[in-house]
């Protein structure tokens, strides 16, 4: 492996314009005035797959292309599909960023590492070209990867995936794979490598509440008419969480499973610093369901947040109106057990059950996904752990639960396991302003990806 | 009176000609962008003034300038103040209009009737000309108005009138008067005029709760992070409505008396359609307090409306955002006995005392204002009674309680009670798109004052 380590380290500069490069295009897919940006990275990146000679195309979709390559490999060796998406949250407010976000930068962190700066620097950007570096350095050091790898990354990750579902139908044949990669993940800490062998689920809902047929004077109807802000929509929304922080939807936590006290057991011993990791984002307080430790929560408990809540007069001065119409975005993070379709009836049903007189209601479909979990004895798994310990000089944390609402969809569709492992960091500002990806993530996961890719060639699926 | 009803009559085309003058400068007081607008306003108001002979100015203010005028009229007569403003609501979204806002037009009504339209054409730039026609009118004819005359017109009073009581600090000398003339409200319908007897007052709050230090993905943190929008934001707003529609502020209701038994059998008595009122703005079901009727809820109950909830990610698309900050516009309707002081202080320490770990809240004052009532025997009161019913050939209706908040600021610098006289309707839309006034408002209005003038000429103050 020491060639094609020596060569995936000299080659840092080079493999950093060519981040700073990706970053630059502002591939925001929700917000479709980027339509041509997204269009602009998926070609990007067909150009940089076909430089290593992988064949590359971006297929037209619905709404942003699909990039497919193909990456030759020995016959008999395993065939991975590697999955990373090319899109990027919108950067929100300007003003909150130090730096113009599409304007990438390398700058001294505060502990001695050095942050690479810009929106998409981690998710996925930053992280997926760790793993196109690692199958450069094979390649150019070699000749040719030690296995066949496949390379699907799609536009759509931030905005709801639309596209896949169609897409994966459609191409499934050209698609199959023994395994699935992805790189969409956190390290444990700066010191320890991840692999994410669990991941919640979502179901994410617009909702809207109308009442009167205009916009009110409360000088004159305030008591009497219907205010869709104040009697409904925080009386609807605020209906949705318990006293003690759980969800209140009846039936929301059938069929999910307590956990075993044999992984809390594991879980109780990791090295995690609850009152470090709110710190952190300038908080002192669990906030969740009383009773379940941090970790437990984030992991295996599902969740609800709401997202974005707009009605009535938000600019300045004031105007005394009673507003007609509410809006709200929110999801439900899911767990096993928990069906997104299910979950989803539940919610409206909820709703239209406490909807007060002369309020209506219309809902509208975001994302939805399940809830994923990789057997611990899986073949990928244990080569994979290998590898990392290699590199890393110590175990890596199995067990890590974040989420891909897209990975069951792919699961189902490969009919393949799927091996998460990301260098990313939760300091690292993801979906916010100052987005980073430390410069040692890009590098060591770089290498990590390197041996993985040794340790799974030679795995027999 | 004939000669100078007959010269109102007469001067109708040239007085809309005025109007829509005044109609096309959008004074939006609120706005900064429209500053130079609500400056142009008080200008055509002194030219126009000045033109009828008045000693007529604008005083600028840190805000919107005070127009001030004097009409002279008999030494011995009664001296009134007639109180107005310029300003108007900003006109909202566009597309919600069906002619531009600040582009008056007649266009003929569903009922026989024809419209004025516009921003301000009812609230209140209609409604005041009706007085300076009048006013006109009789010095067209009669070369003087029979009682002394002065006037008022402020700039602020769809943004908190923040100006008003510094102003009538100053200038109480040149004020002084033994009444209060004012526009600003509603007949009680087509062929029945009102006296505005009651008003209601308001404290208006504005609140900012912040929790994390950046916006968080709900991926990650979704469970354990404070939410501003869900944890917070909707519990603390859902927080200040009893199940009964109510406000379940500790102490919100102390000092409200409840309705005199004898007041209560005469509104029983008014022609007054519940179901018609509601089915007017599409609604079916009175939404405040059980038991009581709506006209004693939107006259002498207190209420809760809020006018605006802004946080999180709101434009097209979807954000898996865990909010760090979230706003509301809300304000409370006072009557009788509540000082809007102490409400804001309930207010403050109800919000406070709910403040879950982790968040920190901000408050922000709008217009404050306490609620006012007329003695029944004033004889400014029985002065315009009688005007009204030889106008009308019916009898008023006294008591019918808008919402002015400046009213117990002017009655307190002035020493003098307000009389309110309005022939505006619920069906004007005030601010909300498409605002109108009726033709027949603005004609009968103008003779109506005409009438009031003479008669409040007679009284011995």
């Amino acid at each position: 492996m020491k060639d094609v380590l020596a060569r995936a380290d000299a080659q840092t500069e080079a493999a950093l314009a060519r981040l700073f490069e990706l970053i630059r295009i502002p591939s925001v897919s929700t917000d479709p005035a980027h339509d041509a940006d997204c269009a602009a990275a998926a070609e990007w990146l067909v150009r940089d797959l076909a430089a290593m000679g992988a064949e590359a195309r971006a297929v037209p979709t619905l709404r942003h292309p699909m990039v497919v390559a193909h990456l030759p490999g020995p016959r008999d060796a395993p065939h991975v599909l590697f999955y990373g998406h090319y899109d990027v949250q919108p950067p929100g407010d300007a003003v909150l960023w130090s730096r113009p976000p599409f304007e990438p930068s390398l700058t001294p962190g505060p502990e001695g590492e050095t942050h690479i700066n810009g929106r998409g620097a981690s998710d996925d950007k930053g992280a997926m070209m760790t793993f196109l570096e690692a199958c450069r350095a094979f390649i150019d050091t070699r000749g040719a990867l030690p296995l066949r790898v496949s390379v699907l990354i799609e536009g759509e990750e931030e905005s709801g995936s639309a596209s896949l579902a169609p897409f994966l139908a459609e191409h499934a044949a050209e698609l199959q794979a023994d395994a699935i990669l992805a790189c969409d993940s956190d390290q444990w800490d700066a010191g320890t490598p991840a692999v994410t062998t669990m991941t919640r689920g979502i179901c994410a809902q617009e909702i809207t509440v109308t009442t009167a047929d205009r916009d009110l004077h409360s000088g004159i109807y305030g008591n009497a008419a219907r205010n869709a802000l104040t009697a409904v929509l925080t009386d609807l929304l605020a209906s949705l969480r318990r006293p003690d922080g759980g969800v209140a939807i009846d039936g929301f936590y059938d069929g999910v499973q307590e956990l075993d006290p044999k992984v809390r057991e594991i879980w109780s011993a990791l090295p995690f610093d609850e009152a470090g990791f709110l710190s952190d984002i300038g908080l002192s307080h669990p906030a969740g369901e009383t009773g379940r430790s941090v970790l437990e929560q984030v992991w295996t408990r599902p969740s609800c947040d709401i997202h974005g809540i707009w009605g009535g007069y938000a600019d300045p001065g004031f105007k005394t109106v009673i507003p007609r119409e509410a809006h709200a975005k929110l999801s439900f993070r899911l767990v096993q057990g928990q069906e997104p379709e299910r979950i989803r009836a539940l919610f409206q049903t909820h709703i239209r059950a406490r909807l007060p007189a002369d309020a209506r209601v219309s809902f509208r479909d975001h994302t939805m996904g399940r809830a994923t979990a990789m057997p611990v004895d899986s073949p990928w798994l244990t080569a994979t752990l290998g590898a990392l310990r290699d590199e890393w000089g110590r175990a890596a944390v199995a067990g890590m639960g974040g989420s891909i609402p897209i990975l069951p969809l792919l699961k189902e569709a490969i009919g393949a396991e799927a091996v998460m492992v990301g260098f990313a960091s939760l300091g690292n500002r993801i979906h916010a302003p100052n987005e980073k990806y430390d410069l040692s993530s890009f590098t060591r996961g770089t290498r990590s990806w390197v041996r993985i890719l040794d340790a799974l060639a030679d795995v027999k699926p």
